[in-house]
């Protein structure tokens, strides 16, 4: 039986809640489907920052390595100056583990509420592949004469033809496998950032001549936005860099059905990818069993799909959308008409009997 | 009477059709409210560069400082290489001229369609104040070792005191003035630009400090994308950096309905500024008399209201108002049930009737 050894970081507020769910899902997955999950928790997060000063320990990255994936709940804690733990545990992570793709399907289920008119899960069905190590999520910058009238602040974003090549190569070869529009779509804004966008452009049509069966377009950063409210259906798979891919994202989160569904996998194919609900830790809703934790489910079911059990995958996926069509009144917490347990349950209930 | 003398730059595409109605517009303005325009018109665009080879003349920020205000059609051609023109005239008289400030007013008006389900005029009524001159438009950067393995691309946000301070200190001083919510929303990226909005945070607190009857609110960059498209309603005055504020502009256009009506300011307070749609050149329909003329006219109206004919710019907001909801099938080109033409007459009557 295969066995894979997991990882799990549960994180602060409501992570806790979701990451539980998403556990009782992998489990009814893994009795279905036949293979075992080991997992292992770790505590990093605001509580275990406040209680010891540190937000990482030293040999977490050498820990972490040794696991197939890492599960991770929500990085946020109220008491904590925001940045510091999303620097030092999320951002650190994603660079250290060279998890250099962002990886976010935009996915309407049926029966979910989109916010925008006239558009059904036939037209939301893309997936946004962002570069997750570099551009100016790299930190590089400086200031100078600092909290005078001549302060200069500077924001570098340094991008490599290693990482834009990989990133761009990784976009292709997901367009192929998925198999639907055959398209990859560079999103950037190569008129005016000429240094950064010249390199991204040079190098996504010499790779995309290596994909004669993929086809290619352009949009800039200002004009994928407007698209994506606009027309989704354009899209099959965008590229872009870090920062980018950061604003297009959420706003395909909120055209998807909001941060209840949305989830995504920050993947290093040669190394440990790690997989999250992209909400955020919402805390006020800590403790009272009433956020979603389908997003958490879903970042499971990647994690899965990842992991190449696609059966399994395939079944969580059904089961969520089971769910979001026949029970749930909504996706936001508190107006689900359902508990977090309670969805939960069916989830793991509908992965369980298949649907 | 007051005589305002007014640079006009028709420029690409269909430029010189929605300028034209813009023209149009603004001489009925001026009969019915008793001042006068003197308009000078500049060729500068793709075909003079294509004819010229000289994207601007030496003289033109000499000679376009004379005026009272620029009223710009479009930029951008199809046989010239992008960016050439952008950069070399947009974005090239944006930093001569100081323009700091670029104003973008996101309203939807009665009758118009916006994508967004349940949301009406009522919701969808704010204003971007974007930094103009700075951040990553700086066109800072490099590159080294190009075209191998080891490239390295670097762009830089360059970001200084005096020009982030001018700018938050127009946003509050404009959210006094609209007098609506009286809230300022810093949009920023806080967590990860850790350089260039600590500055930008930290100046917003100084500067409101000053202004203890307008509300202050902060949303990272991807949460307001989010907003904007759920909850456009929570907005009043968005004050953000240049790559930003280009992101979420764009969008803004796309929740009031679209290119074909939304229109911006190049301000600078103690020079020149530049009205223009925001919509491009849409060259495939040049020629056609079937491109949207209202952003071109909501552009004359900003500008109107700039020079202080508040009567006359509230003749044309109403007028393209009442055309949008009485008449107009749609927004869109080729789509309005009406010629450009025709569009600029009817706007052009009410304005001189009054509505
Ligand atoms: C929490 C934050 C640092 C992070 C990012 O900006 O990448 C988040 O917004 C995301 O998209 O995963
Ligand atoms: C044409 C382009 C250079 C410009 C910009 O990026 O500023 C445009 O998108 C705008 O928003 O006015």
């Amino acid at each position: 039986m295969k066995q894979y050894k997991i990882a799990v970081i549960p994180g602060d507020g409501t992570g806790p809640e979701v990451v539980r769910e998403g556990v009782k899902v992998l489990d009814a997955a893994k009795e279905r489907f036949g293979f075992d999950i080991e997992y292992t928790w770790f505590d990093y997060g605001g509580d275990r920052y406040l209680k010891t000063g540190e937000v990482l320990p030293e040999n977490a990255v050498d820990k972490l390595k040794k696991y197939d994936a890492i599960y991770l709940g929500a990085i946020g804690h109220p008491d904590v100056k925001p940045g510091i733990l999303e620097k030092g545990i999320l951002l650190y992570l994603r660079f250290a583990l060279d998890q250099y793709i962002n990886l976010r399907p935009v996915v309407l289920y049926p029966g979910v509420d989109t916010p925008l008119k006239d558009k059904g899960p036939e037209d939301i069905d893309f997936v946004v592949v962002r570069e997750n190590t570099e551009g100016l999520y790299a930190g590089a910058g400086g200031v100078l004469k600092k909290g005078t009238p001549d302060e200069v602040a500077i924001q570098e974003s340094i991008n490599t033809r290693k990482g834009v090549e990989r990133c761009i190569r990784f976009a292709f070869e997901y367009a192929r496998r998925r198999n639907k529009k055959k398209k990859v779509t560079l999103c950037g804004k190569t008129n005016v950032l000429t240094y950064a966008f010249d390199l991204w452009e040079r190098t996504f049509y010499e790779v995309a001549k290596e994909y004669p069966d993929i086809e290619t377009d352009y949009a800039h950063v200002d004009a994928t936005c407007m698209w994506m409210v606009k027309n989704p259906e354009w899209f099959d798979v965008i590229v872009t860099d870090n920062m980018f891919g950061d604003i297009i994202t959420d706003l395909g989160a909120m055209i998807q059905g909001g941060m209840g569904i949305a989830a995504g996998g920050n993947i290093n194919p040669e190394g440990v990818s790690m997989f999250e609900p992209i909400g955020g830790s919402a805390p006020k809703y800590t403790g009272k069993n009433v956020i979603n934790p389908l997003a958490a489910i879903c970042a499971g079911q990647m994690m899965l799909d990842y992991l190449e059990e696609r059966e399994a995958a395939a079944a969580i996926e059904n089961a969520v959308k089971e769910v979001v069509s026949k029970h749930l009144k909504s996706l936001s917490a508190g107006k689900m008409g359902y508990s977090t347990t309670e969805v939960g349950d069916l989830v793991a209930k509908y992965v369980k009997e298949g649907v």
